[in-house]
Parts: structure tokens; C-alpha cells; sequence
């Protein structure tokens, strides 16, 4: 019999009625003959609850009791969700991740699973039962409890399916996949039937937040087919010949033939950008200016260092808008002196737009019809970036909507 | 150094702003050089509120989940009050039952304590760490969480005391001790200093809901000194060698030297009686009438049978008011006719008064003031039971008040 996870997201399991809406539709994927492994989150809003009760404790409470606090609200839901199951007819058992057990590294509130024992579970499930197990957490070697960090019941779904060698991880949450765009921009995004891995973690990292950009890497680290879905717009069990719900993240090199050359436009609003002005092209240098960056803990995304012009050059790079004064000073305190840099200046209105595909590997004049697109709509490009299968540009804040529209429409992502 | 464990329900740790005044008694305590233990509840209403989930999923949840989730609201308690303890610079760590681990039975919901391994404890301790246990859990031996049902923190917190052989075991309530009566009945009610173990059963058992039953059995087979205070009125810290607050639960043999003869006035509100007449007397019978019962799992309380006269006699037992027409009925349809006895009455307004003291045994004449005392308030007995330390009588429920008054005057309880 085929093993399914399914992982289900803080607001489907919102309520109790919502919970049993879960326990339905679990059932039927079971009735239809299924293997079934349920990873839910907790509560909606009830791991933020607890937190807050740690804040009021402390401003910075310790990362071992907060993650033996934080860890509960996953409990709950597991037994109330078995609870729900057997009330329909089923055999069902729940599991904290210390009793699987999930084996994590000790880094408390971002730990990391180093393995995932199954006899247990696979006991349980070859007696017919459907096997709850907490998302988010797991214990480390000394018997402390771990929780992976925000989103982390995704990762757990990913790890347990990777684990158990699962046909497939069925990721249900709020949307119904993943979108060309964010719908919220462009009315006529369409959803993606499959996403290949690397344009996932594009998508992802660039703001679609749908998937935690770690359980992407997990999937992609065990070829695990992945989909996302919806709990509260799709029906309860698709035919298992034809899941067409959602999205899924595939690793079939032939799943992207009838695929369009561009997947979608991502973007991130929040950028800030700095320049230093007038640097001694010199080897070390970006180091000694990106150095003192990251030891003040501010993430940097996108570096650019163009030809240098009689042995000076301009060094541009951008972070996350909230740390854009943090930066400033770092930057001023102390790399502008040591490394005998001119002026430096900086702009917090901006925002990048990136079109992504792998099909662009193949296809020359993807760049050029971007920037056409662009100029079209008088809008100009600050900073260029590219890899394999994205280009990145940064434009004025006030033009990020427009701009995402002309490209989708460019492109021809609209539905159809 | 002595160790001492600490007890705190659900009202001292009912808040963040209660978590923190918790905490700095513990500190106060470890300031004083003793190495601390503590024993925390849930925060009030959380365990209700969780289990209330459950019962909206279905009426009789399956016990080992419904201890899944209900064992939650005590690990969050531990994690809090760890935090409030380092945020005043104290080395704190939690663990819930299963981390100790405390074993115990697979008895979901009202499961016993069958081991504690404290060697993780004592190393802390030696560490000069405060530890903090779940209270109410555990883990059985095939890892499954289980609880030891309603105020079981109590019982956690004596057993945890007896394993490491802890100078005393301080469960901090919401009252500041055990007394004569219930104040609320009689005002000038005193508290008392010292109890022995089995006058402290007795007063228990009978209605002074301050310890849960199986805490004080426990401190009874451990003879471990344990005493009932207030988190509320009594002060931070009492000096070492005069801990005058509370009530110590004692078992030192000469604790009660300067004691009355009698304790305490205890009762119980909700009795109901049923009597069995003309029942044939032989070997047997007494089986007969109550094996139904107990099959029923009605709990029953005093049981009296006189002297028979001309082979038949009388048999009358009592019951909790809320099994009464429970009782009733497995009566008429199982037993009436199979044992062939008489009619059968009852009477669902009774009250049980008794009369509770170690210091009895010496003295005679107890029996008679009590009944003097009752027949000159105009009070008529229904039924007499008695017992090495304590005489009961079960009377009309709306004489109660005006019983406990009069007696607890005529043995003279109250404050000077």
C-alpha cells in the first residue's frame, strides 16, 4: 500500500470543527486505501500565545524552555486530531516527536533533524492505523526538546515522508498551490500544476512565502514529490491516477516539457540598497566590506561589483529593509575608513522583481524582453542580477505592482 | 545542603505576574541554601479548557490521547517559571515526566506512579540548579505520556520529595493550612500546626478538599513530612528551624503530645443513603448487595448491618448523592429479587458529620459527648459507623450546619 503524509497548516486545524473537516478528509484518502501519516501544526494562533506568555516573562527568554513552552501547541493538535479520527471509525495514534523519535540537533528554536527512526510508525501503520506526529519539533540527543523553528511542521512533513520513502508529501494550507504571481498583484495569475525544485526555491526565497524555504530544501535533497494544496477549496480526495489539485514540486526531469519558458514573476518589497563609493579594487575587499555585514547579523541578498574604473570600483549590495539603518552604521563605523572608501549612499525605497524559469536556461532573449518590457513602461532598472534560472532587477518601490503586471503579462502567464 | 520540594497549583501560577511571585519565593528559599525541587500545576483553567476541546471533538475521548493533550498545560508551566527564575539570575532548568523520567503504569487518566529515576536531578541540583518537574504525568514503559488524574501534581510532588529523600514537601494552595472545619461553616475555625497522617486521611477524605487522597497516601507509605501552605498570605520565607506557616502533615510519633483529643469536625454535604430490609442473614449477603453496586462503579461510603433478629436483618449503606438513583436502580433489578428481601427505601438528603482525632483512642467518653451534643440541639442520628480515630454520623442534610457549629464548640476547636 502507497504512504501518504499529508501536513496540515495552523488555520486548517483553526477550530475544532475545522479539525474535524481534517479528520474527513484524512479518512477518505484512507477508505481509498492509503497509508496515512498526519503531521498537523497547532492551533492557529496558539504557539504566538504562548511565546507571548514567555515575553512577558522575559524579553529574551532562553531558547531550551521556550522550545519545551513552544512545543505544546503541536501536542495538542496531534491528540485531538487522533481523537477526531477514531470518533469516525478509524484506528488512530499520535506521537510528540521525542516518542518517534524525530532526532535533532541541540540548536533550540532552529534545530535541525539529523534522523527519524520509523519502526514505530511503520508498526503502527501496517496495523491498519492512521499515525499522527507533531510537526515543528523533535528531541536531541540528551533527551531536550528541539522545535525547528517557524514553519518548521513543513519540514517535519517533508523529513517523515523522505524518511518513510513516501509516494508523496501533501502539503495542505490555506492557498491552492503556487501562483505564476502573487494573486493579490496580477487578478489573472494562474496556478502551477508542477514547479520544478530550483524554481520553487526561487519562488520561495523571493516572497512567495507558501512552502519554508527548508522544507523545499529537503524535498529537493531527497527527491521528494511535494505538493501544495489547499484544505479549504479542494475537494476531500482527488482520484489517486490524476491528483491534479494543487502544485507539486516535482524531480522528473520530463515534467517541465509542455512548461512555458518563464514559471512566474516573484518579488520582494522590503529591499534596501547601499553603495560604497569609490573602492580600491583590490582582492579581500568584499569580504572586508560584507564581513563586519553579516557579523552584525543583517542578511545580505543581492552583490554587485562592477568593472573597476582606474583601480576604484563601486560596491553595491542589498538587505531586508528593517535592517537598512543597522547597516548604514556598520558601514560608516567601521568599513568606510579601513578600507580608504569614498562616499557612501544608500536608498530604502526599492524593491526587486525577478522573472524565474528553468526554461530560460535554454532560451536566449529572456533578459532583453524583460528590459524592453521595463523601459516600455518608463521604468528604470538600478541594479541587474542573474543566475541560472532567474534575472533580478531593482527598481523604485512605487513601480514594483506595475512592473510585476507588465512582466506576468509579457511573459503570457495569464490564465487562460 | 537540605533539599526541599516545592508545590504550586494552578492559582499561584494563574498568570505571568503569579509566575513570576512563584518564583522569587523559590529563589528566596535557594538564597537560603537549600537546593529547591518544584512541583508546578498547570495555569488555572488550562487543563479545563484543553480537555473541554476534546469533549467538543467527542464525548468519550480515548484516554491515551485525551493525556496526550491534557499533560500540555503543565509542561508550558515549567518552561514559564524556568524562564521567571533565570530572569532573576538564577540556573534553572524544566523537565516534563517523561524527560525524568517518572514511570508509571499504562492506566491512562489516572495512572500510578511505579519509579523515579532522579540521578538527571540530582546532578543538576549538585550543579546548583533549581529544577522544575511536570506535575500529573508521566511515562510508561513503552513511552506513552499518561496522567495521574485531577490534583495528581499533588501526588507528583510527595513522590517526587519521598525518591530524594527531601527534607519536606511544601504544597503551596490557595488556603494557608488544614483546619478544625471548614471556616466557611464555622468561623472561628483554627488552623492546626500539625496533623498526623491518619487524621489528615480522614480529614480528607471526608470533605477537606485540600490535598488530593492519593498525595496523602503517598506521604504515608514514604513518611515524608508534608505541609500545606498558602503561595498567597504566608510570608516569602519562613526561617529555617521555625516553619510555623501551614499545617505539617507529620509522622513523628510525639507531634501530637500537646494536641486536643480531638482534631477536627470534618463532613460531607452530598451523602444519600439506601436501605435493604428484611434481608435473609447469611454468609454472603453483605457481597451480594454491594457487588452490583460497585459493578455499577458506584463508589459507596458507610455500610451498616445490624444484629439480626429471627434470621432477618436490615442493611444500609451510603452513596455520593449524584449515583443515588444509580444505586436504586441496580437494587431493584439485581438484587431485590435474588437475594429475596424486603422493601427497599432511600433517602438522597443526608448529610455525613464526624468527629476526627488520634488523640480518641486514650480517651472514652467521646462517643457520648458528641451524642449528647447532637440530641441537645434537637439533631436526630440516622446512623452511627466508627472508625479507630474518627466516629461519623449521618443526619438530615439541614441540621449539617447547625451539627458542625455545635460540635466543633462542644470539643473545643476554636481559636483562642
Amino acid at each position: 500500500m502507497a504512504l501518504i503524509v499529508h501536513k496540515y497548516g495552523g488555520t486548517s486545524m483553526g477550530s475544532t470543527e475545522r479539525i474535524k473537516n481534517v479528520a474527513k478528509r484524512v479518512a477518505k484518502w484512507h477508505d481509498a486505501g492509503y497509508q496515512i501519516v498526519v503531521v498537523p501544526s497547532a492551533m492557529s494562533g496558539e504557539t504566538n500565545r504562548i511565546i507571548g506568555l514567555a515575553k512577558e516573562i522575559m524579553a529574551e527568554p532562553d531558547p531550551r524552555e521556550l522550545d519545551m513552552i513552544a512545543s505544546t501547541g503541536e501536542q495538542v493538535s496531534v491528540g485531538l486530531l487522533s481523537m477526531a479520527l477514531q470518533s469516525l471509525g478509524k484506528k488512530a495514534v499520535s506521537y510528540a516527536g521525542w516518542q518517534v523519535p524525530i532526532k535533532t540537533d541541540s540548536a533550540y528554536t532552529k534545530a535541525r533533524i539529523s534522523s527519524i527512526d520509523d519502526a514505530k510508525v511503520k508498526a503502527d501503520l501496517a496495523a491498519g492505523k492512521i499515525v499522527i506526529i507533531t510537526g515543528f519539533q523533535g528531541v536531541d540527543d540528551l533527551g531536550n526538546i528541539t522545535t525547528l523553528g517557524r514553519g518548521g511542521s513543513d519540514t517535519s512533513a517533508v523529513a517523515i515522508a523522505a524518511a518513510m520513502k513516501a509516494q508523496e508529501c501533501l502539503i495542505y494550507t490555506d492557498v491552492d498551490g503556487v501562483y505564476t504571481t502573487d494573486p493579490r498583484v496580477v487578478s489573472d495569475a494562474r496556478r502551477l500544476n508542477t514547479i520544478t525544485f530550483e524554481e520553487m526555491l526561487e519562488m520561495a526565497s523571493l516572497g512567495s512565502k507558501v512552502l519554508q524555504i527548508r522544507s523545499v530544501e529537503f524535498a529537493g535533497n531527497y527527491r521528494m514529490p511535494t505538493r501544495v494544496l489547499s484544505s479549504l477549496t479542494d475537494p476531500l480526495m482527488p482520484l489517486a491516477e490524476e491528483i491534479v489539485s494543487g502544485t507539486l514540486i516535482s524531480f522528473e526531469e520530463d515534467t517541465n516539457m509542455e512548461q512555458a519558458t518563464i514559471t512566474g514573476i516573484a518579488f520582494n518589497r522590503d529591499e534596501a540598497k547601499l553603495t560604497v563609493f569609490g573602492v580600491p579594487d583590490k582582492p579581500g575587499i568584499a569580504y572586508q566590506i560584507l564581513g563586519p555585514v553579516a557579523d552584525a547579523n543583517i542578511e545580505v541578498d543581492m552583490i554587485i561589483q562592477n568593472q573597476s574604473v582606474e583601480g576604484k570600483t563601486d560596491f553595491t549590495f542589498t538587505v531586508p529593509r528593517a535592517d537598512y539603518n543597522k547597516a548604514m552604521e556598520v558601514l560608516n563605523a567601521s568599513v568606510k575608513a579601513h578600507i580608504g572608501a569614498g562616499n557612501i549612499i544608500g536608498d530604502a525605497k526599492v524593491s526587486k522583481v525577478s522573472v524565474v524559469g528553468v526554461g530560460m536556461r535554454s532560451h536566449v532573449g529572456i533578459a532583453s524582453q524583460m528590459f524592453r518590457t521595463l523601459s516600455e513602461e518608463g521604468i528604470n532598472i538600478q541594479m541587474i542580477s542573474t543566475s541560472e534560472i532567474k534575472i533580478s532587477v531593482l527598481i523604485d518601490e512605487k513601480y514594483m505592482e506595475l512592473a510585476v503586471r507588465a512582466l506576468h503579462k509579457a511573459f503570457g502567464l495569464e490564465s487562460a
